[in-house]
């Protein structure tokens, strides 16, 4: 059975709610950011990297959110959370979410993680000022030239709509108004009502 | 005819490497980040991100190198790029070329890139100090963890290397011994005999 770590508040949601979407069998593990369990040696015999998400199969353990999201789509066809057959179409999946972790996600990174990249305290200030105008730019440019609506890739709901949703439930730490960007907005108001969205975001938030 | 946009020094060989090993018909547009011919209206049009690479395709244009290898393993099966048929193969395909792109070049870019996460000198200093451990901690991890040689994948060369060979020609810049990474070393040598990356590396360094 295949088996997801996750920990609150990261972007392991996005395959959280990609395997309830698939209707996979799996076990959702969380994992205690707080008190370091990412850090453990337990954990890192599972991810060396030390982060979620991390996904264990029979075939072996798997991590970074864009390789997990397509191989869900992959193993559970029937969900069609993926263009099949189509190399273009798949590679535009691919591009956008690999957006997400390369720009998107690492620019929001600087706000909490940014002893990641540097050592002194002004420079994690000066990191966290920029935060908001770099969320702000790379969500314009999502809005203008990459989400088409009412899903990601249009008519067709992809494994890049829980990505996105994952990324965009950071805006308000990241003090960006997601009414900024209407198509995004209606998006996550839509996500929010999925009942995938629902059972994985309860599963993450009950206590 | 596929049209792929570069500019030297960047991602953009990974994607140029592929193509000549795939045997495609291709033509490569060099810009000019000098001149910054990436921020042109006529380019931007190509690719909002005012990033490279950039790919055009019959069926629309593609970025993000990790997408742009998938597409390319899958247009030219015969050249055998990645694990066919093979969900959990090619998500692990997948998976390192994602910690490539949102980890290593991450890393990477806070050399020459600061000024995207913060505004003052003293922390894009900060920032510049901090790549030669942040970059050398992952090639370690890539060392030990991931690249199972002789290729990436192990016995089967795959779009894994070429995207490695090309984060790691940066390793002298950013301060790191490439030596202290002996699969990773003989890898970048193993590389550089291929007569697809000899071709790629002679086009792109033609004055």
């Amino acid at each position: 059975m295949l088996k997801l770590f996750y920990a609150v508040g990261t972007c392991a949601l996005a395959s959280h709610i990609a395997l309830e979407e698939a209707g996979a069998e799996y076990e959702a593990v969380r994992l205690d950011f707080g008190a370091n369990d990412q850090r453990k040696p337990e954990y890192l015999k599972i991810n060396p990297k030390g982060r979620v998400p991390a996904l264990i199969t029979d075939a072996g353990i798997l991590t970074e959110t864009p390789a997990i999201l397509a191989y869900i789509a992959q193993v559970f066809p029937q969900a069609e959370l993926a263009p099949p057959a189509d190399p273009f179409a798949f590679a535009r999946v691919q591009a956008f979410n690999s957006y997400l972790c390369s720009t998107a996600h690492v620019n929001h990174a600087h706000l909490g993680r940014g002893s990641r990249w540097a050592d002194d305290a002004a420079s994690i200030e000066d990191m966290k000022r920029k935060v908001p105008k770099n969320v702000g730019e790379s969500f314009a440019l999502m809005e203008s030239e990459m989400v088409e609506g009412p899903w990601v890739m249009g008519r067709a709901y992809t494994i890049c709509d829980p990505y996105l949703f994952t990324v965009a439930r950071w805006l308000e730490r990241d003090s960006v108004d997601i009414a900024r960007f209407p198509k995004i907005h209606q998006h996550h108001q839509r996500m929010a009502e999925r009942p995938a969205v629902k059972k994985a975001l309860a599963e993450q938030l009950r206590t």
